[in-house]
């Protein structure tokens, strides 16, 4: 297991972390000055954030800075009630991807949607089995593009709490069943002592989602290095006082983020570890400058 | 599948439905005295309840009454950090297990009981799997005492947003391979056309807290008749505004319950259809009869 507590190497910062500052929008070429300004060599930026900007000035920026893509948030949201919403669907992440390509991401992160409707409280249908068959298939068209543009897809398994709202894949072992449907590895016939097969299809796993399984160390075994696409951290806070924003800093919760990240890099990944923290009553209410170093400190501390 | 529609016969009322009544607890005789003029036929307490108004005065209402009582919410709680912690949740375990013989409870659920600290907002540490292995450790030592009371065990697996603080088992095939490991039955040596073997320990299935499972029909099917000792509903609302007290009513979330408990029904379960809301901005804020008119209409309509 790499050591982490001399350097901070190997921290992504997701940009949604310092998304503000007291309270106000950050624009992301200050986001991303401030990182490099601290040495910090990897980022994840969102969608949203690249568009206000333009992602012709962003990809500059993330050049002139040198610095990489830990992955790119986000593709996904699959689901929908008619041919219509799955065709703008499918249109969408696949310029979702030509701007992951852009940037140099490692990966497409993909929050896969749930039920159509019900992000806006007002939910289309309760057919979950449905909602999930649209994900398998439209994770499926996406491939096609993926695979000629050499931009992998994460999926990344959302905690149970956000089946009806924001993903209705919500443990890595549902996520690892549809990499092995769709992109199957040919594992068998493989050289095992060759270099590891690379994966179209992975996933992305953030202690946040994830921790709370009995099965996680089992799965991520499953999962290997080839589909082990990126590593996000946060925390669980007792109490959580709102489902979607309240995510802790690395160390203020009862994740044991060491040790997962061991059973992560017993598989041979080597990628970085992801800072992504929604906090709007605490993180985003500080300043952006004490945020970044915080998580500088509890990256080498308490990662 | 039994047809709900008709009559509310297989209607029970956990009684923390009604804990309060515009805001103001409800002692527990007002709750029994307004389910039986009501027509309902079961319940299912809460022991801080039955302690409040006293066990005998409760159990000779629940007679007068003709009450059924569909489980007895609730024991587990079984982690701590040291000896006589454990020790002292035994104890208490046994209480309730004697207090639910008493009642003459369908069974005894568990709400098992998480990271030792963490419901007081300081988890005494970070040991998932620690909590994990003195959960099955405690349900054994009880399960002694249930199987000499007559009195079986229904682990209730909560949803993995209470993994830290209330409970860490979190899906259904956790449950059941506790239960498995704990009670197994020796289905293999029996008569298939016999009747089904009483188990001592099985789940009690809340469809709040499972219902975004992919696996949950096949692990319903795996429990079988003999394991699926209490069903729960209430309702998944979007957006949810808080992680304990903002459960629906039946029909007003997105959780498919009609299909839920056909899949248990179909294993030859034939108990009650227990309601269990916690909502403490809506219905706890309604008078408790408006509550209980409700329940019976939902039970009709959308369970």
């Amino acid at each position: 297991m790499r050591d982490f507590s001399q350097d901070h190497r190997w921290l992504s910062i997701n940009t949604a972390t310092v998304r503000k500052s007291r309270g106000q929008e950050v624009p992301l070429p200050e986001i991303l000055d401030a990182c490099a300004r601290r040495g910090i060599r990897a980022v994840s930026p969102w969608r949203d954030q690249v568009a206000a900007t333009g992602l012709a000035e962003v990809s500059r920026q993330v050049k002139a800075h040198g610095l990489a893509l830990s992955g790119y948030c986000r593709g996904g949201m699959f689901t929908a009630t008619d041919d219509g919403g799955l065709k703008a669907a499918d249109d969408d992440n696949r310029r979702a991807l030509d701007e992951a390509r852009e940037l140099d991401a490692t990966c497409l992160v993909l929050v896969v949607g749930a039920l159509p409707g019900a992000l806006a409280g007002k939910a289309a249908h309760k057919n979950i089995a449905l909602s999930r068959q649209q994900v398998h298939d439209g994770i499926g068209r996406l491939l096609e593009h993926s695979r000629a543009a050499g931009m992998p897809l994460a999926i990344e398994p959302l905690h149970p709490m956000y089946a009806a709202d924001r993903a209705c894949i919500n443990t890595m072992e549902h996520a690892l069943d549809v990499c092995d449907a769709l992109d199957p590895l040919p594992r068998s016939g493989a050289d095992p002592e060759g270099p590891p097969q690379a994966a179209a299809l992975g996933v992305a796993v953030d202690v946040y989602h994830v921790w709370w399984d009995p099965k996680l160390r089992e799965q991520i075994e499953r999962a290997g290095r080839e589909r082990l696409l990126a590593f996000h951290v946060c925390d669980w806070l007792t109490p959580t006082r709102d489902l979607l924003n309240d995510r802790g800093m690395m160390g203020d919760g009862v994740i044991d983020i060491p040790r997962i990240r061991g059973w992560v890099e017993e598989q041979g990944f080597e990628g970085y570890s992801e800072v992504e923290i929604f906090s709007a009553q605490d993180w985003w209410q500080r300043e952006m400058g004490e945020v970044l170093d915080t998580c500088i400190a509890r990256h080498r501390s308490s990662v």
